[in-house]
């Protein structure tokens, strides 16, 4: 029997006692111990701090009714396996980055970052006050998962390569690793795009299996030790410009616990969102000055070559409209970035632009 | 015997007690209510409703044995009285923006808003990746607080005014509502300025009794009905880049808690604060078309204004440091803020630019 069968099993049977002997529902009993895998490698700077952040919370609030035990990537299974992982019912939640499972179903870049998309606060917008939640639910449920946004690396950095980017001509025949629909972006230029696990990137970029990477912001990347292999990195990128990471529960584990469990989970997945944003955010400025006294060269991106990506974005996006709910899920998600992007730059946009004139 | 010290007593006789015949320790007994005051009139928008989040989240995640009661401004306290009734132990926490207590001490500016101060993001970064949260702390410690962010506004609306401003001069002599340092600032250009709570805001400008105001942004401004009064409207302000709001706990009281319950107040409040976030940013885009379609003429203060503003912002602090403490949450704020600006618009102030161009 799967667990999935199981569950619905007990479930049932636990009902039909609670109606006939017990007082108290078949959840409110005794303590519990989930599973969580995760795409990160422990310790991994950032992604595995939240992963362990969330837990940590869930474990606490719940004065250890509830206690969350982490297996890093390859300590239960690979970075990439976490998501059948859940929906098999092999480990009972995942904390990784949606995008990672657009072979799955393409709409879950949404939840990570779209090339061309939602920043951090922007899809924060949308999740909790316009319908991204709503979808991300639609999403699970397909697969059986009980999804929450649990974290945010901020608008991630164009990356590292090993020769300068003049023109989206250099991109033609680039070994590239970038993960989701801005990968596929990238391919339209002729990159020979991949997707490896953050833990094995510095390996690949190593030994030449790829010329170049894309991996988060100037903190982590400097602590997985890019520089030490290249000195030339971007700083903008078009492919994450927030990328959201998920927490998300097999759904028959999560509708097997109680209210206030689920409240748990929720709440403090919420909170972990901004408290890793605010991580990355808080580090990256330090952590650039560090990586330029080291004799990194930063660069940004010529007019040309962000043509060239904003051009190949959105053929990528094209390309998935036939899929009703990928259609559905980006005209919601389109319509929104335009409403919150424009009330940013006529408050926060203004005001720091006249900030930094008045200061100087 | 105040509250405060009937806690002491109680807190001191439950340790003697646990250590001679108890196995548990004293605070794990029995359901408790706690009673939050708060600043804003009942469903006063984004602000009450944070309020209103934070408290069902605690009550839901603790199944109902920390139950918070809310208390709006006027039902047990008023607006600017919740803090000496939580310090008094009347109350047993307040949810409001802490520079409505800049009388009691003038750094309780910095966690809600200094003039040319932080955004909202960055105002995160130093709070949880900085010294901010630990800062916040020392204050609250003077005043027997448990503070925690748990709000945010984002970048707040230069606010309505009966005529058109020019240039500087034409703050002299204005009646105008501000509260903080913002609002002190504002004097120095010549304004009489006054702070009035949220809920009372309304009539003063109906009546005359004030010429102008700033509350919050489009989507508040319109629900509080500003536009009936006047047509004349500032999008962005110095006065409050990314306005924090908190909710603070009595320390005895919060020390009473079980340390569950202490996780749960903490987490409640993060996530509060990133789901109030984009509850306003998410609606106010959408309200300010509203408004120009009801005939309110938007407006952006010329360069002379903001230069204005900033010499008055920096005359403002700069009177202010003398005090210690001041100086030092001061100096901690401003470092932060430099790192945490520059790296915002090298990733996505760079990223926000391209998008606009290349998506036209």
């Amino acid at each position: 029997m799967d667990r999935r069968s199981f569950l619905k099993t007990t479930a049932l049977g636990g009902s039909a006692a609670a109606a006939t002997t017990l007082a108290a529902p078949a959840y409110a009993q005794g303590k519990r111990t989930l599973t969580m895998v995760t795409a990160w490698g422990r310790g991994l700077a950032g992604v595995f701090d939240a992963a362990q952040h969330v837990a940590d919370n869930i474990t606490a609030m719940s004065d250890g009714n509830l206690t969350i035990e982490i297996k890093a990537a390859g300590e239960l299974v690979g970075a990439f396996e976490v998501f059948d992982a859940v929906t098999s019912g092999q480990a009972d939640m995942y904390h990784a980055a949606d995008y990672y499972f657009v072979g799955q179903h393409p709409a879950y870049a949404f939840f990570t970052a779209a090339p061309f998309g939602m920043t951090a606060q922007e899809l924060l917008n949308w999740y909790h006050h316009g319908e991204g939640q709503a979808m991300h639910d639609e999403l699970g449920q397909i697969f059986g998962l009980k999804p929450f946004l649990a974290g945010n690396t901020g608008a991630q950095a164009g990356g590292w390569f090993k020769k300068e980017i003049n023109g989206p001509e250099d991109f033609n025949g680039l070994k590239f690793r970038m993960p989701g629909l801005g990968g596929k972006a990238l391919g339209k230029l002729g990159a020979s795009v991949q997707n490896i696990p953050g833990s094995e990137v510095y390996q690949a970029l190593s030994s030449g299996a790829i010329d170049g990477t894309e991996w988060i912001g100037p903190w982590a990347d400097e602590k997985a030790g890019f520089q030490e292999i290249t000195k030339t990195y971007y700083t903008a990128g078009f492919h994450e410009p927030g990328a959201g990471l998920t927490l998300a529960t097999n759904l028959d584990v999560f509708e097997s616990l109680s209210p206030a469990h689920q409240k748990i989970i929720e709440v403090a997945a919420g909170d972990t969102h901004q408290w890793n944003l605010a991580q990355f955010l808080n580090n990256n400025g330090a952590a650039l000055q560090r990586l330029q006294a080291g004799g990194v060269k930063v660069m940004e991106f010529p007019d040309s070559v962000w043509d060239a990506f904003g051009k190949a974005s959105a053929e990528v996006m094209a390309e998935n409209m036939d899929d009703d709910l990928f259609k559905k899920i980006s005209d919601s998600y389109t319509a929104s970035m335009k409403a919150s992007s424009s009330w940013l730059k006529q408050s926060s946009g203004t005001y720091t632009a006249q900030r930094d004139r008045v200061l100087g």
